[in-house]
């Protein structure tokens, strides 16, 4: 139950986004509007932690995570005033269950890979232990939180994520439905992930059982403009994937449909099904 | 623009008052339901950090206070579980300015003095510094944060505070306001405040220039009952006051009239105007 | 490669032993002088978190950690100057592996158990899938840290810790030497616990491979009192249990033998060979 | 009681000298050897907070700081591979008085300007207020914290600093040591600073009545060879100014005499005698 975005196209910093828009991120983290429990409550707050990545120069993104509310943190305010990237993600988190811990927050990283995902699935700690010994033991020193989040990436990895991602997706969504099926026949699992290589970047909203999170993207330079023009305009060709939109017209953000799987490369979106 | 409690009576556990009740303070924190700021606007969230002080065998009171949300707080909902005390206090935190540290957060101490207040005072930035010059010099080693709060509960300590609580306050409301009055005339002070040397319980409301703040009190043993009887009795003779109730019927708690000073021992609440 | 003290006898405030002596165990996580590293290398910064744990009149114990090092930890010294107990536990962590998270800190706890530990084992990461595989499934859900203690408790528990702990103990050992044997014949496990199900004090020293941590106790009244006769006696028939003594004068510490499981009741320690 | 590095050349990633040399900051934060504090003892442990600052392509520069030890904290090496600066700064702090938060932890920032010091004054508590006194109403509201450092700073930008570096800081030094001599007048001040505006960079190494804390620089290429080679060259031209070196050999790190103010500018190091 948690917000996020990310971002693909000319580089930009990572304010424009998180922090300077009338809805940023960091503004939803006091004040979400779409973010609806399983029991149909409005989570306006998602003051659990949060955590950019970001690529670069280096193979690896830069990641930094901290277990506080994003509302006053000045290191992420300053952070994203100075860093710009060509793909980045912001994540900012709730939880009902799951400890406030920074190796819980979000985006998770392995390798070259970034992952974040906001979402739920029934009974987790019914079907925690059986899907983390299916985690491949070279990865299993990797695991390092206890969110549902960090497993369903972990097993991802396991299935081939750094080969075929939609394929490694499929399969891990498919064992987590398998082992809910076990303890819940009428369990919810409802994901709504970004994913990213450093090149490309992916993106899943997929429910069982329930409505999906809601998601969308807008490649409309306007996309922040609001209703007095004060917000930069996005660069020619971006792409920006969010939980909710960052501005409060929001007529410049499509939903991506439910059960989608979609790949963002050189300013193109191209959608499947997915499942 | 903060939630708080203070209790005096025959000893009981902390969580009785601070985590059990349906409206408890650290229910509070997620989803105040009259913490208006002073725009208007319900601010529902207070997650700036918290503080708890109890008085019990040693001279000087407990003070335990943190800078992370109170809601997911292992260790505040640990301790609230096991502490118990015949007059205690709780806070929680929401800053629009101040930075977010522990020694921001109340309940503050000097001796066996605690102090936790939740209002606000229009410009404060602006008066700060010739506020806290008026700090005696010999408590000025003593302030360690950035808050209004500690400021005024610095100046009523350099006004005799130990001596004759009402008049120090007095003298400090006077000397804040008198501050405001030049850079702002039309500024605003807002104090809802409790006190204690461990003996008497004191709290004040006052307002000048908007309306007060809300702050009730009970001395009802089924004041946390709520519609269905599940929580315990309050001890016979015992006061709680708080900013707003710790159950949703609401009925059995009376509002404190604004412009109260009130000093609590032996479990008679006798009430004063203030200036 | 911790530090930990562990008490039992008529109530005392927890400071007495955990802030005041010379050597107490919040000075130990500065100026550690016993914590020996396996390559040999006096560790003597304990600061990545802390812990206490006491019994009470609740059920279960109260537990305080924080991933913070203890040494300026106003928390931590207001708790230890309020709080009395007749059976605590106090622990500060030095880690070369492991996030610095509270749910990494000790003491761990279960119902009415707790648990402290300072030790290591080889290639933990290693054999970690494969001893936290065998957590009893009903146990998994409260694995919440990525710690070997943690890990090393959960198995006792799995293996009967609540019936007879001396043989889940010791059914524990077996298990992570099995493992360890699979992966590294010349690895080493070291040991030092301390537990109580709040009537009972238990410790364990044990090491395989190579010298065991030091482990000591004293039921000399005058164990912590120095040179100079500053500090307080301890109760009559008290038992103090530390990784290294808390005195600069030591000669009222006794070493405990390698390889031995002690039971502390009743004033009374009772030792057994180990394995 | 602190230790920190500056650097001045053509941009590099700051884990060249903040994580990866055989003695790097990180490596000083659990093992310094060369922060003797006034009583002559070495204080080996710097695990009370810290920070760097860099300069980029802003105006004003990023600052990341936080209140935990440096030693185990990803946030920093995750942030010290990915950002690469011309000019940066990074300090870890060690104190004896003074509440451990991100307020008090250097580098300080006003506008374009970075400030960071390590050193001690006697008495500051008793000086503090008569100091903070003296800082510009204008500037007062940017006062967060409560250490000497911070106060300093304040009071040189109250002196003139963005005028004139070295008149303001030898303005703040007659300050302080007027106010030291009427309430202690064999009380001590050492002050080793590094500060910047993103042009130029500024060292002082100033001590009255006792020692000087130690400051070397090196324009050397191979500062942070070592024995074997394995590092990194420094870029040509390029300065690097310390508490102490960041190898293991220190041939190539040359004393900065006491009393001295340098200016660092285009590679060119000038002294002069500072008082």
């Amino acid at each position: 139950m948690c917000r996020w975005l990310a971002y693909s196209g000319r580089p930009i910093f990572l304010d424009t986004l998180v922090t300077q828009p009338s809805h940023s991120l960091v503004a939803q983290s006091l004040n979400s509007e779409l973010n609806i429990s399983p029991a149909g409550v409005l989570l306006s707050t998602n003051g659990d932690g949060f955590g950019i990545g970001w690529y670069n120069r280096r193979a690896e993104p830069g990641v930094f995570r901290d277990d506080k509310p994003a509302w006053h943190d000045e290191n992420l305010k300053n952070l994203c005033h100075q860093v710009e990237s060509h793909i980045f993600f912001a994540h900012i988190r709730a939880t009902t269950t799951g400890d406030v811990q920074r190796t819980n927050c979000h985006p998770f990283q392995f390798k070259n890979w970034l992952f974040q995902h906001n979402g739920h699935v029934s009974d987790f700690e019914k079907i925690r232990r059986e899907l983390q010994l299916d985690i491949a033991p070279e990865l299993y020193p990797y695991l390092r939180g206890t969110t549902d989040s960090e497993t369903f990436f972990m097993l991802a990895l396991t299935y081939g994520l750094q080969e075929n991602p939609k394929l490694a997706l499929q399969k891990m969504v498919e064992r987590v439905l398998q082992a809910l099926e076990r303890v819940n026949p009428k369990g919810v699992l409802n994901l709504s992930c970004a994913l990213s290589d450093g090149d490309r970047l992916y993106t899943l909203r997929f429910s069982h059982n329930e409505e999906a999170m809601t998601q969308f993207y807008s490649s409309d330079t306007e996309c922040i403009q609001d209703f007095d023009d004060q917000f930069e305009l996005m660069p020619q060709g971006s792409i920006v994937v969010v939980s909710e939109p960052l501005d409060k017209a929001s007529d410049k953000w499509k939903p991506i449909p439910a059960n989608t799987f979609a790949t963002i490369e050189a300013n193109q979106v191209s959608s499947e099904t997915f499942l």
